[in-house]
């Protein structure tokens, strides 16, 4: 990955600070032909506001976004087809007041990039975080709605499995209990709700703040896709995962757990399935052996921190060499992890898509000629 | 990265099979006037067959690199100076007897890339593993040989820190101890080499396995190393050691800890020092904030799954759709975690190197002008 | 060079069709304290349109040039200061009238992309010839402005010397005389301009095109830019400059005139100067050795075909597979060549400063160091 | 291109100086199942010798290559079959003796890199050119020499087409005759025999050189290929090139004469040919339209400068910066251009191929289905 870039055939730049003018991406190398709407990408940038509850953090941007190149219109005036150049997508910033960010401008918050930005650049865009803003990730869920497309019959879906100290029950999992306007998680278990409401309240009245694991399942993946060294499949999830802010730790299948276990519980055995084709009878594996897609889901998690704005006093340092004490004022987001959901999402999202493509380009394998 | 070369500027490119004539690696990019010895590669090589001990499978391999470009000798006939166009090295695979490979040839062994291979390019190298042979890995651990002189004053070391259920006590923790000639397992802790060797003995009896987790240190790495979204040092990180064979989990810092405390317990304080420089209070953020090194240790950990070639008959299936049962014959290893250390070193190693070389190159900045 | 992405540490990616919404770049890895301000990238781009006059066809757009990220303000509240983010910069299409298009989106123009596009997409955007308009390249020529501030001391300057089968004077050639309001052709030398007035007047009226020849020179080059084998300096000039649209031909220095004459004649002499630095005695070489800056003039030449869109009717066939006969209506540009002048300057001014940061990399060496 | 690689999906690295222990390149993204033998790739490399005359200065090298990785053996013994896996080969540098450089290792040579190195690296191999030198080539011809198996059906073939002040008569092109033994040019001219070899007997023996011009063509290149803007076919056949040593101009098709000729002399119009398919009625765009494969054959020249390496004393500077004359001893090469046609071909190749593999990823087509 170069600085802004990701993916080697399906491309993805993105640009843009919080308090500028608008952020966006370009999506270069998307196949021609694949027919999308406005809509379908605003849904999903919609989908990093779940619930409006009170455990997130709402600036008033309606985050609209636009297509200004790379398709033409249907004949229905509404569904865009893309033409295989790229694909720009552009989101303004509406509230770009600038606010008097006078200690902010000099101060070091702890578990922030103000300190490396400075020592990096020598200069830095210190309003809402600059290029770290979260708003930043609203480009890449853009361009992984477009991802979504690319492979036929994959579907990506994202499930918040623990926060701070809870974690939910993974015999109720429910992907349809996600997007329910009752769920403000994103947590597949609804007996975890009231067990989340309760801790985060009891977070957010305290000032402080807790982390996230956050769970990414692909289905409908073929088998093939990757290589067996650096250009693993699990590497470029884990690479564009761990390029979400304040992630900390990425797995692939059980993860860390199969440090802990025996060869005999951790292989997926295999069998011969009715229809002839081969069945694994596990998937520890998370969906890929040595680099590559077996055909199972893809599964990986990542953690997330807790934010370090929280409404404490903190010891820090200020651009002068001042010892100085650093605390958040205003409205605080207890937990940045659930809106990791929709983020992890597309990040996966465009993983594969890109080695669908480079797979297709190396060997001449489509999906149709997957045997 | 592509598929078989990682990094940008200092670039690396590795090939080989385990039983194919040689195996190595290109290191496209390195700085000229580097100065290094073979031995000094060599010696690099060597640390990865640990101890000689019983517990890591011996190929009767010298694993001799030959540098074959990319240098003028110096005065003395022995120390290479890099002239700034690719060093090549080479790792002759003496042992390249074709053995019977009968039924291995068609058989998929679980938890192997065997399968995915055969989906893929329909086609495999199935003597030692082909391209997933861990023969592979030293040609990267060549590479990172040279990415160890590019950053003036960095140390990276390695450690494993948990093999199965068993882990060290941190409070023990010497590198001295790593290189002790006791000391087969690359563990920081001396108290824990009696427990590791009781434990893996009664796995390796049992015909079993087991994964562990490695711990990577990179110490005098200066701070402004990296990028705020796409190129974060601990991404690039995370990509190179999941990359490596058998891992599947990785963590910077704290990692998935970090997703469990709270906002007041993860951040790093800071401080100005009594020589007037930035003191952070707490390394919980493995000394990367935001994509970018704080100047303090970079720390990073990932997970190796226990080998699936273990001495009781598993589940699979063949090539022509046949349910068979595989099982591992002669020797085996019964933690090929253990090897894994040096290997992550040398990732850990190229990724800070080629962020050394990056921020350079856009800001100007090397080492004396950090301030 | 990726699908719409050129440079490597300076990076490019463009954007947009001539009737979308908008058209963009976003440069990415520009070196943090950069300042500029928006006219002069405007003025840049104003420079695409020279002298109004009516050898150069007119579509009433103001290209009007937004900065949408990548910088903060300085306190004047005009200057800008990039941070070492993307820059993205925007220039809307405000005509973007749908107007009957008929024919031409079923017919092939000869010599135009169209039949090229849908052989390889399938689907194309048939309208003002979509990303092969020339408009895209007020894309690159943004870019540009900001690469020209990359290096300093860089001066990138280009000239008209021939059009058709006219050429300047060399004897005559006069910089200064580039930007005068009485030069509609970018043409250096003062007496070309009746010359080329009356043959480009019975081109335009005879409703034919011409081609032209285009030279760029970049003084203040540093030496040491490049390298020896597939990132020469000459190389990826050669490569940005073809990347131009109609663009058939490249040179550097002498270019294909070398291949005439001898090595006495060829090989530029070296003395030592009286200020005790290396003087060339002549530049055949362009300024390039061995793919690397000599710290001469750099220059580089590159011819632009006649465009094919004239008001004879030419053989050709339709979508359906039908002979059909093709004509240009309206206005025509008889010598896009003149318009090519900017769009040079631009490629060679991002190609010598993205090897500016390169060498800056690989070697540690700034401008200030460079002995 | 990075500085030591090209190509996107198909890539090329190659290493190693004339004078080190060998030299050669690593082939990254080959296909797998493409079926070719060692004599195939030797068969090119033996190509860079033509003729065995007094016109090529021969270095007593066998280059005998040995390809080291990504390929089983088919079990006739001999096939050799690419597993998907990079392909690396090897050709071993027999002559290293070191003579005595003495001068040659201070002193800058006018017209060759050793100045440029200097400035740049600060340390270079002066033995025989570093990597500059003409043997760098072979790891291109061999990796070339892959490529071709890549795109079905694609024939690439090349002839020299000038050489000096003199020229071949194009209406005796003969393809057939450039493998003629009486054939030490590579010119597909019968007639131009004689006169090329009075002419360049003459420059021999005044210790003089000359330069040539290389015609390139590749027949069976399916319609496609390429982009419209940054990764045009055209755009990255001249860059590879223009990255042979001593090239300084590279046309496609009609090239410079396009810029001075008329838009109806230059088009290419098209009919439906009596197949039902279109036919171009000529050839100028050299088989590209806007940055795409056409169908119709490719063209490409490039133009070679006259070495200087020759038998009359020139001014230069050495190292110390002191003035001397410089001149060549023993034998030399008066026409350096002749060798460049192997070259050429094999860059060509290398671009196609990997644009090949290109189209194929993002649009899905491939040969058999590109309608």
């Amino acid at each position: 990955m170069s600085h802004n870039t990701f993916g080697h055939l399906f491309r993805v730049t993105t640009w843009g600070e919080s308090h500028g003018a608008a952020l966006g991406c370009v999506v270069d190398g998307c196949p021609p032909g694949i027919r999308f709407t406005r809509d379908e990408i605003q849904a999903e940038l919609d989908k990093r506001r779940p619930g409006q509850s009170r455990f997130v953090t709402q600036r008033r941007e309606p985050d609209e976004v636009k297509v200004l190149s790379g398709f033409v219109l249907d004949e229905d005036g509404e569904t865009m087809i893309t033409t295989g150049t790229p694909v720009s997508m552009l989101i303004e910033n509406v509230d770009q007041r600038s606010k008097d960010y006078g200690e902010i401008a000099r101060q070091y918050r702890p578990g922030h990039a103000d300190y490396t930005y400075d020592v990096k650049y020598g200069i830095r865009d210190y309003r809402g975080g600059g290029r770290s803003s979260a708003r930043e990730t609203a480009a890449r869920v853009a361009a992984g709605a477009l991802a979504r497309k690319v492979v036929p019959g994959m579907v990506v879906r994202g499930a918040l499995v623990s926060m701070g100290e809870k974690s939910i029950d993974r015999a109720n999992w429910n992907w349809n209990f996600i997007g329910d306007a009752e769920n403000p998680f994103f947590t597949p278990d609804p007996a975890s709700v009231p067990v989340f409401t309760q801790y985060l309240d009891g977070i957010r009245k305290a000032g402080s703040s807790v982390g996230a694991v956050i769970e990414i399942v692909a289905d409908g993946v073929p088998p093939g896709l990757g290589a067996p060294i650096y250009a693993k499949l699990d590497q470029d999830i884990a690479s564009g995962l761990m390029s979400i802010n304040a992630v900390k730790g990425v797995e692939i299948g059980n993860g860390f757990e199969a440090a802990r276990i025996t060869g005999e519980q951790n292989a997926d055995e295999m069998r011969i399935g009715n229809d002839g084709k081969p069945v694994f009878l596990s998937n520890n594996a998370g969906g890929i052996l040595g680099g590559i897609s077996t055909g199972q889901a893809i599964v990986a998690r990542f953690a997330v921190k807790p934010t370090s704005s929280i409404l404490t006093p903190r010891k820090s340092i200020d651009k002068d060499g001042n010892d100085v004490e650093v605390m958040t004022k205003g409205r605080h987001d207890p937990c940045v992890g659930i809106r990791a959901v929709p983020i992890g999402e597309a990040m996966v999202a465009c993983a594969i898509a890109d080695h669908y493509l480079r797979h297709r380009g190396q060997t001449g394998k489509g999906i149709g000629s997957r045997e």
